[in-house]
């Protein structure tokens, strides 16, 4: 197809086409005249990718090109290119200061993973979110505390073997995969979350669904 | 303590506190001359929630001055309060157009929610946070599956289930805690999937990790 078909199909704008394509993010189509270019199903699923980065994940577009590096040329080190796709994905994480001590940087973090008996490696970007995201919850006075992290993480590790025995085995689609699943997943995950929160109040307290299903009207 | 004080123990600049005192989401202290007020605890963690909701949860002032006044006056039905407060949390969702058939416009959220018996309202805030993220996920290539949702829909009312139990009985209380818990623990919840994620996947590789627990270094 033109490029012109490209932005139709993709509803992507043509100069944002050339823009990706000038940017190297987007290969150029097989020239087939000295005008024209012909694109792909592949040009099309690279949109779809570069769309759901940019937009839905929010991933500025230097990150998206490293990010389609990584997946273009995984390497043979399958679980740290995996590490660092994922790890490009907001939010963004200070470096820590050169004389910090990475072992005793991340408390909170250290605790609840080692809670859990899960991997323990500071340099992993997602150890300094969850530090973060632990320190803010615990300044607004909802502490993580050791039944919640139970809960939690029995919860998310059901979640994390079917998203892990999801992935493709070729090493390249492998990490599209992950990043696209971690980044597109975590707000469906965050809505499913406040709709649960709603069935589960709205039993307890005995409410009467406005559209449940015939099962909750007769409990 | 003088507001000077306040400042100094929320760590919030006295521009930004007066700022709060003009706009209403920061209650005056009790006067006690003619120009000093007297402020307490009661101040301290009101600032960490007006934090919380602005910096962490990304909530722009004026849907914080919602929030607090739904958590100030809950009024009868804390169900509905409830959902209003939280509905107030991001992403912002676009209203239905006046002629939009709210029953047949979030199919992909509906299919889910029946899919796992849940009360389903087409006007919960969250339907339609559900809707837009299972679209973006779908359109670039990562649809939804029964057996994901399967999965996912357990793991998550596990979750909501323990949520749901911590919170507190009075309803004043209940209405802070839902909104921050909610907000607070999304981005606990995102990185510590993608900690699961990178333990799952270092255990099915059969990678030795670099701070493991003793079990996963004998596993």
């Amino acid at each position: 197809m033109r490029i012109s078909e490209l932005a139709a199909r993709t509803g992507v704008p043509l100069a944002t086409l050339k823009f990706y394509l000038r940017e190297g993010l987007l290969p150029h189509g097989l020239a087939v005249a000295a005008t024209r270019a012909e694109y792909d199903e592949s040009h099309v699923q690279r949109v779809a990718v570069i769309r759901a980065l940019t937009e839905t994940a929010g991933l500025p577009l230097q990150r998206v090109g490293e990010v389609l590096r990584l997946i273009d040329d995984p390497g043979p080190d399958l679980f740290a290119t995996l590490g660092r796709a994922v790890g490009q994905l907001p939010p963004p994480i200070a470096e820590l200061p050169a004389d910090a001590d990475a072992e005793t940087a991340y408390p909170r973090a250290r605790a609840v993973l080692e809670q859990l008996g899960q991997v323990w490696d500071p340099h992993y970007a997602a150890v300094a979110q969850l530090e973060r995201a632990l320190e803010a919850a615990e300044a607004a006075g909802l502490p993580m505390t050791p039944e919640r992290a139970r809960s939690y993480g029995a919860a998310i590790r059901a979640i994390a073997e079917f998203d892990v025995g999801a992935i493709p085995t070729d090493s390249s689609g492998a990490v599209g995969y992950a990043v696209l699943g971690t980044a597109l997943y975590e707000p469906v995950i965050a809505a499913m979350r406040r709709l649960a929160h709603q069935d589960v109040a709205a039993r307890r307290l005995g409410i009467e669904p406005a559209h449940g299903p015939e099962t909750s009207q007769a409990g």
